[in-house]
């Protein structure tokens, strides 16, 4: 039974938690900790743990607990990775990694020195959808990639209580997107030019942050990719994705709430897609805790590690930079 | 907490553990048992169960258990039900209630008598497709029905294990389709036609029963349905229905294993239907078994109760006397 | 040139006329007849045709005409198919090719007689869509069918115009379905029953039509068929049809006006059905009369003919006796 | 009758000539040019008409002749139409309006000046499923539009004989999509950036064009595009578009040879898109032909006028130095 300390309690927390908890037969949760102790105390109420803490330091210092699964601020993420790793414990972090290169990199150079498992939060790659575009492509269904494109649009968007530590489009958003970029196309992104406005919320200019964002992508091998975000899409999560090649195409359609069409006067009507996150991704933060234990278990590499969290960073990095600066970036700039 | 014994310990049974063991918080389940001790043994064993069992008035002679789920072979059913509700127990029984409608009267007249709930186990009442088109029928969606279509079809032919206490098409497996077809039309059925044929395999003429059958319903209403089922979809499970009336039309199309498009030179592909019931109507498993712990604690009534049991299972008969007669057969025959 | 007469001035006659006129490039109409001068004359102003007559055996009688085309009213199409094939005019039939089994066969013995090809306006063997689940059931891609279902709803009832001569939902209505259930199924029917009602229009009610049938059919090679018709699907023409086999299953969806997906806060929303025949069997209609004109110039067999027509004609007599008679027919009542 | 001379007897006129000679009644054409004698005599041949000509200078000297169609290669088109202006002729002309735009400019001056109508070839504003999205879009169904996504594949290279006048891909294959950016976001575009590569076939490298581009568009309005093209998309002609805004969401997808859906073992297989633009436009082209012959009539703006064929020209020359300059364009550098 594999001993595991959830840092952080909030709305991911318990979205691991419950998996752990319920799904994860071989994996228990003995410890939740958060700078705020009343919300690690009601995740340990609801899910039966036994200790909540305030400090995280406790989890880390306690010579039973075998791994970590980190829901802090993002900005926390680095110092707190490598504090695991001093600590010689394996590591679940949601994404983003990181906000900062240099700090992200000691924590990598930490992991590494520990010989402990690092993997990143992209739930997205153990989607069924994701899942079997990344398959097919790998297995040449479209032949060699020239295009991607990614539609990722959220339904509403993120909530006063998350800006306050929130990273922005780019490095909160559009991560998933870049990380799945890199997966699909088996290549790194050399050049990135980023486009954007605040379009839904007059809000968002004054945090400086954008709600609408389209991102081209110059891959390594010569592909290129687009990207669109978007904080409101009224009529549901939107998750689509399509890679097209010299041998065909592959594209993903959004999960729907159900299979109904409606046939009336007024036209043909049909189910809205699945509402946010928590109800279309629910089978795949299953699916990566239980990967993140049976990497630990059989001492495999997690499918998504480090190395992913790193890159997608430099990518978030890199757009916003060419937002700021209007100009096409080149990702060896942040070398 | 809702304490429940577990009567049977068959495929179906394992899928009522698990979702009370680990999806129901507020039931547990305290006895398992099968006239073959070491299936309830097995199963106890996998669930964390206290008591296996090979004589199922154990559980009802224990005061401290309230509920019983039976999966049991469908001839036993309307036996046990009589027994547990002598026993005051609440019952939860997997479809169908039973194949003979006088043993099925003693069973309800039983159940009345003692004031017990009994839920029958059909799921597909509780299942995202089907719950959305009663809903939109019932709100006034296709205004008044007039045509019902349901296609339902299996991907392969029951195991030679089931075929032992296999009840044939009608009982088994149109059950289900009888069932959703009174609950969506909102009108009992009052004459049947059933055309059939051994198509798929040449064993099935032997048993005496059919794998193809195409039914035809005249509903109460003046309503017309027609019931179309295989045991044998090669493409997969295949649960579609379709509701025409006066104001529009509803129909569901089949849960896939992902949303995927693929396209090459070879033309468009997508992805296939869950495989089969164990696949697709994981969720209204779940959700039956809410539905009937609830409707104990607050004293509610199932949405598919003991005459919704017995209706169906007149259709049934209907449907074979049809066949067998090679005629237009009325329910009322079966008063 | 091949040169045409047409018989009938009415709705289906101009699409014919059209056709001919403008897009069969070796093909001319030299004369229109109809009882009603003033149609035949309105016709021949529009579309530039050089005679128009009240008696259609002008048209019989002149030598330099070697094919007609039937577009009267049913009830007349055998006695003017049997005076063509005296007069040795090749002949395209609308369809039905009449109500009246005997008057019929002296129809057919005639142009047997005669040697002329007959053609019958089968039109939708010609569709598009039709067609190509023809070819891959032909290829085997269902395996052997098992199962047939036929969906056909017309948008709107037949106009008061039409209900003076009309034969009925049966004879004129599913008579399309009858022929598209042999052409596909590759077999021929050996029993049927037809459930019904006026459900839609108690007008029909009075003239002793149903304007909504669900048809079961029995064929010779054991596959069971449904058909249903409405009068009124109120959200367009509905064609569709779906065959199902030991290998899979085929089918086709309806023709939409365009392709369009709207999302938003109420749902996913898209193009209707084409409105009805005239749109929707557009190209069907030309691609007929050019196989008609190339049968006679390559002295080849046209893909329907006057068994086909007659075929379906016995299909329809025993679903309308099925229905008065409530019970099953076996078509060779009608030997 | 308008009397119509067409210039250029290339494939383009074929579709123009068969159009206005069978489907619009109240046009003819009376002559047809192009430099290479043997191609207008043909043409004439096919479509009878009475004069073909090496020397469309005879057409425009013709004071019978009311309009012209100008079908010659794309860089003739700007010096023709200013001739044909100045011979008071209406001008429908292929695009794109040209490469230059000093000719363009003078071209237009000419056109203004004589107050002939001048419709340039974008048929695809007359297609059903891209006037559809306008239609909607114009009637505020997706709100203010924040992001516009095209997708514009061919199934194959132009052929070696187009190279030889060809434009490369902005101006011949993008200027479709620059017209309908324009067209459904009803904003200009302000800035370019253009991606790009050679990955479909080296020899496009050696004539310094590209094959395959995704290009970003910053719009008057703040919202963004991205279209992405390519000369092989081996499944068929790709032809999608996508608004997104703040109200919802409008797409639309691929028309299809047939609307099959056949299931077998190894998936659900439909149908591909219509091959190429001669299937998939051949109603919009006819559509676009009506619309010059009723302006002329009618004396209305034809819906693509000549600021459209410029306005398309400016964002291809955008493009390609973009391209060429690997840097974001803004379109007032070509004030």
């Amino acid at each position: 039974m594999l001993r595991i300390g959830v840092i952080g309690a909030g709305r991911m927390s318990r979205i691991h938690l419950e998996n752990i908890m319920r799904h994860v037969p071989d994996a228990d949760v003995v410890a939740v900790a958060d700078t705020r102790l009343r919300a690690a105390e009601e995740a340990a109420d609801q899910f039966r743990i036994p200790r909540a803490l305030s400090d995280h330091g406790e989890i880390l210092n306690d010579p039973t607990i075998q791994a970590v699964v980190i829901c802090s601020p993002s900005p926390t993420h680095p110092q707190i990775i490598r504090e695991s790793a001093l600590a010689a414990k394996h590591i679940f972090c949601e994404k983003p990694i990181g906000f900062d290169l240099k700090a992200i990199d000691l924590a990598l150079a930490a992991v590494e020195k520990a010989g402990v498992k690092l993997q990143i939060g992209f739930n997205r790659r153990f989607d069924a959808n994701f899942h079997r575009v990344w398959k097919m492509v790998d297995a040449g269904k479209v032949g060699t990639p020239h295009v991607l494109r990614i539609t990722s649009r959220d339904p509403e968007p993120p909530s006063p209580d998350y800006v306050r530590t929130w990273g922005g489009v780019f490095l909160e958003t559009s991560i998933h997107d870049f990380d799945m970029a890199r997966y699909i196309m088996g290549s790194e992104a050399v050049e990135i030019y980023a486009a954007g406005g605040v379009l839904v919320h007059t809000d968002f200019a004054a945090s400086g942050d954008l709600d609408t964002v389209v991102i081209t992508i110059r891959f390594a091998n010569g592909a290129i990719g687009t990207i669109d975000n978007s904080y409101q899409a009224v009529y549901g999560y939107d998750q689509r994705l399509e890679v097209f090649g010299d041998a065909g195409m592959m594209r993903i359609e959004n999960n729907t709430t159900d299979t109904h069409i409606h046939a009336d006067t007024s036209g043909i009507h049909s189910a809205q897609p699945l509402y946010f996150f928590i109800e279309r991704y629910q089978a795949s933060y299953l699916a990566e805790m239980k990967e993140f234990v049976t990497a630990i278990q059989k001492d495999t590499q997690p499918l998504v590690g480090g190395v992913d969290g790193r890159a997608s960073i430099v990518m978030a990095l890199a757009a916003r930079k060419s937002y700021d600066e209007h100009r096409i970036v080149q990702l060896d700039e942040f070398d």
